[in-house]
């Protein structure tokens, strides 16, 4: 069957599902076309933190990109619960990032010293200050950078509830749905073929994370992405364990409604299965117990498994194809897709009307930047 | 072990949480005692429809009781929300009471009469302005009673939101505890006996729902509850089916966030299990083609069951025993439950400082007024 | 990474999975390749039954292929016992093949003489008979074909079954790896490619069922094969509501152990997504209900859905590609994947030693008979 | 209503279920009476190791029951698997009980000798006899008495087939049954009260595990039973980790079909709830990779807790009450419900019918043996 619209826009996680919310508010007609359900991979099994800070060790392109992303989700949760019902649970409480070395301390206050000099807050707390915010803190603790506009959400409520917003805005969402090739005629992008039907498009974006490859391929683009697996579980208690998120090296707990606590995650690059393993657990357990540790009174929810979407320079590729006209891709989002969901549709809206937002440095983020690499030409691994 | 307290609340139901998060909110030290897990029961189960108009046919205390309880729901949901981050839901877009023949449009003209004159609102609507509202609604349906505020919440999240919240403000929760017995002395109240420890308090809360039965026989106490077995399902649409809640004879649907419709429910009355009979999932389904057909496109999600808690007058047991100080009842809110827990909790506050409540007409709930009944005498059955 | 081994086998369902047991059964060293889980699609989503004479209202090679399968039943199922613990579940209690009309019952007659004819059993029963037999059958059962050769296993159990005992026996398993392309050279298949590997064998087999499509469209392979949806549910009774498998036009009832009662199943041609409607629901259990009236008092267990991959014809592809020496396709199983999973596991083994079967007529199935069909030149839709 | 029978059976788990399938089996017409579902509690939870030997580390009566029992499994398995189709798992490839100390080695040599001695076959196997036979089991380990006869079944499997076996022998299931009160009448018990129904028979048989007290206080019987909370979790390998079950002090492993390995258990005493810690997961992952180190690499499948029912010496209550004659009890039996209930069914059948076992030393178990004890007296606690 033929079908047309403005935009096909292909991968119904966070990225896509932004996407498609933020066109769909502009009046675009969008098809979302997902292969399995929608939320069913790394949007679903991230912790939904919004460390624009607390994971940035450096000024540059993404520390820009990950700010203006932050600043947008007091409004945006707002708008998503009007349209369809979903809280995203945006807590705004902030963030320690823990040192428990004299290293990790020394390294923070160069942290915290670039970060102020940026314009953000951040401060160092010694262990006693942080034990008094966080009671539960173990006192092996030696301090923590206090980041307070840091925060988090729940990744698969924010992850459906942009679907969910972009379906009740007039978007189509067809899960279960593979796109099988891209229509590239003379120079543009015309639709893709899925299993069902050819849909027409002058623009399609390929947001489909660690799975963008296998149809970039095909349009001879070379955005090599590739999968760090992460394993997380959650522990249960009668009272929070912890009021705000406690992110070190290795591992981060993060209080959830209800007395949650989700403690992440492990690091397995080029890990292509979603399997948790005991040594995942064990891992985390024992770096968990170091942070706060009375955690081992909580009770055990659930462990789970996602294939975090890496690319060779750490940044994701967002913009367009320079070969094919109306090819958009917004992939490579690695551990913040949560937080840079935002900004990437707004973007990726913003591409759709051919507007331009002259405040990003986007030319880190070019979707061709690794073209020549010789190490991308020899293969990844 | 010896423990001692202000209260003791037997219930981790909707009803007993509420309790437990007035009385803590009120500086009390109480400990909430649960069999099994919070929320396990009737409270889960239920669509959390907050039908103060449309599950009232007649001017009474229950529609007194009903009122004042739906009108706490907004500071609730900011209050709750803000103590353990649990979104309750609450959604205020009104509801629909359906007539499909004449007689039942009749008497839904006779029922908005008395609830205008008791000063809510209500309003007849043809069916051709009920399908502007709701274009799914069935061309069959002749007409409506539009309830602007009657509204709804997620009923598992409640009854969560009442005991984590009032964990928060220092209440001990313990689930997978017994109450073994009553401590009764001298016309007092004085505690409860669980499996693990007895624990002293002047003031005991029964609020077990269909299982206080028990406990209150221990006590002489005649407060006959029997189970009413309600069956549900639920299904997922990309966009809602509907935006308000469809009341109807024997079916009703429930919006969702996230473009989830509950159909619910059966009622089978002393029927103990709680399994779902596929007779049921047919019956409902047969009822939700008539009104909105187009249901039948959208993807199954689950069925579960659920027993409500009954009297012989249909009326909930609330207030204290006359033969021992100190013990309280609250239990039999039937199909009412999330609508009322919280005038419930409120009221059981009240108790709890010796404060009565002007206002309501609290002898219709008299928990002694079934002792001379002689069909109670006789056996419920 | 390089990997040599002497066989890869494409697809983790219950025909990959056979062919991986047969195989390393006779001292090969193969690698069954899955995409996902083992045994996640339709070889999960089956009923089980090993209607070699129920659903074959012919003569014809599919009825040669599947009376050969069926026989191969009881061996195996002690042999998978003995290898992984897995206990299939064979039970061969007989098949109803149901008439509810005349015409019905007339065109049974016809099937019973050409069954007869082959050499199989099969008589007809009366409405009555039948009612002595399975108490719980309606009065509106004209009658039915018994088939007490025809029985049914547990599907999940059967895939996990070979493919865990293909793995005792030395076979690799591989979830989560996609295959991104096999590796052909000069008209022999020399092994494929994954994502993490390259995997050097002058063996491989397709056997992805729906999905084989994109990898056979690499060697040139015409082989349609297209999705026809099923629906199914599953209810519960203390005593079981029938002992031998309830066959009908549109609507089958097939015992499983402990009470459990499986029914199945829609038929929804070209359909991709696995979502179970509440259409489908209601069309099966209207449907079982003229059957079997007694199980709307059954307890609802869960509902399901599975693609069944069709083809043009009806047959499955089974054998070598004639321009790719080494290439081999099994799949288009389409209702008859498990039963006809120990046969096609055997071809395979066979294909894998050079060997023939004489006995079957395997050019019904070749797998490029398809190759000049206009109508699959044009596109299977 | 009333209802009449032969014997009421309360408590619808392992030990309940299989009395309700031994004296079904003799013609007897029984109701068994479960509060919530079958098998739902500590039956389900168990680990299903038949370990006669290795858990007796003395010669006494419970050795005595447990090799009786023990005997029984193979020809049940059969009649089990005929009867409800359910296959219990049983498997017979022995036990190793690890010595890691020489102070193990020691005490595993004397229980070697007395076991020997008492006609049952075990042997000293060194810790590279294990490897050979195990090859993943530690450096560390010393050496194993080695049980060729302990085996194991799947506990929630042969609960199940227990009653559901004796429901199509003619039994009668009521789940979600809860009894009141027990029908004493002049030194006679005559029958129980449900919530529904009065059921008269001259015979009742309390099998409800740590739950039973209540009823049996009822009866002015004195038979402690307290709780013992045991955690496990479970793992998935491809190929099976161990063959045989490996038991160690405070940590066993049980290979289950399809290459689950079952990890077992903490113990808890007077802990009434039945939620997992992290600290339990800790523990047991800690010990089991001290016994099988490659047990980090196998994925994660879940974590679990149940009660298991123990007595004051150690010993299950089993037999009648001197006051009230066809009063029998059945409960108690701690870790050896799954393997003692084939021989407590039998010899509560054998009650029904007013026969003894001269054979087996049934006074140790006599159900008033603590009626006296000054510890009982006192409370257990």
């Amino acid at each position: 069957m033929r079908v047309d619209c403005d935009a096909a826009i292909i991968g119904g996680g966070v990225i896509g599902s932004s996407i498609a919310y933020h066109m769909a508010k502009r009046g675009k007609k969008v098809i979302l076309l997902e292969r399995e359900r929608l939320a069913g991979q790394a949007s679903s099994a991230a912790a939904g933190m919004l460390a624009a800070q607390a994971e940035m060790n450096e000024a540059g392109p993404l520390f820009e990109l990950a700010r203006r992303s932050r600043a947008m989700f007091p409004e945006l949760a707002e708008d998503l619960k009007q349209l369809c019902g979903i809280d995203i649970g945006l807590v705004q409480k902030g963030m320690f990032k823990i040192a428990l070395t004299s290293e990790e301390e020394t390294e923070l206050h160069r942290i915290i010293d670039f970060q102020c000099a940026a314009g953000e807050k951040a401060e160092w707390m010694s262990g006693e200050e942080v034990r008094r915010h966080e009671i539960e803190v173990s006192g092996d603790v030696r301090g923590a950078m206090f980041i307070p506009d840091d925060g988090q959400v729940s990744a698969p409520d924010l992850s459906l509830a942009f679907a969910k917003s972009a379906a009740s805005l007039g978007a189509q969402i067809r899960e279960f749905t593979e796109v099988k090739s891209l229509i590239l005629e003379k120079g543009n992008v015309a639709g893709v073929m899925t299993q069902e039907d050819t849909i027409y498009c002058d623009r399609v974006v390929v947001a489909s994370g660690f799975w963008s490859g296998r149809l970039l391929e095909q349009a001879g683009c070379k955005t090599p992405i590739y999968p760090v697996k992460g394993e997380c579980f959650s522990v249960i208690s009668e009272v929070p364990l912890i009021r705000s998120t406690i992110f070190s090296h290795g591992c981060y707990l993060v209080p959830k409604k209800g007395g949650r606590t989700l403690i992440g995650a492990t690091m397995k690059e080029h890990s292509y299965d979603r399997k948790v393993t005991l040594e995942g657990i064990a891992t985390l357990l024992e770096r968990a117990k170091r942070l706060v540790p009375g955690i081992v009174h909580a009770e055990w929810e659930k462990a789970w498994a996602g294939l975090r979407p890496q690319t060779p320079d750490g940044l994701p590729y967002l913009g367009e194809h320079s070969k094919w006209k109306g090819l958009f891709i917004a992939a490579g989002h690695y551990r913040n897709g949560i937080l840079l969901s935002p900004i990437t549709g707004k973007l990726a809206a913003d591409w759709a009307e051919g507007k331009e937002d002259g405040k990003l440095p986007m030319k880190a983020f070019a979707v061709e930047r690794h073209s020549d690499d010789p190490i991308v030409k020899a293969g990844v691994k």
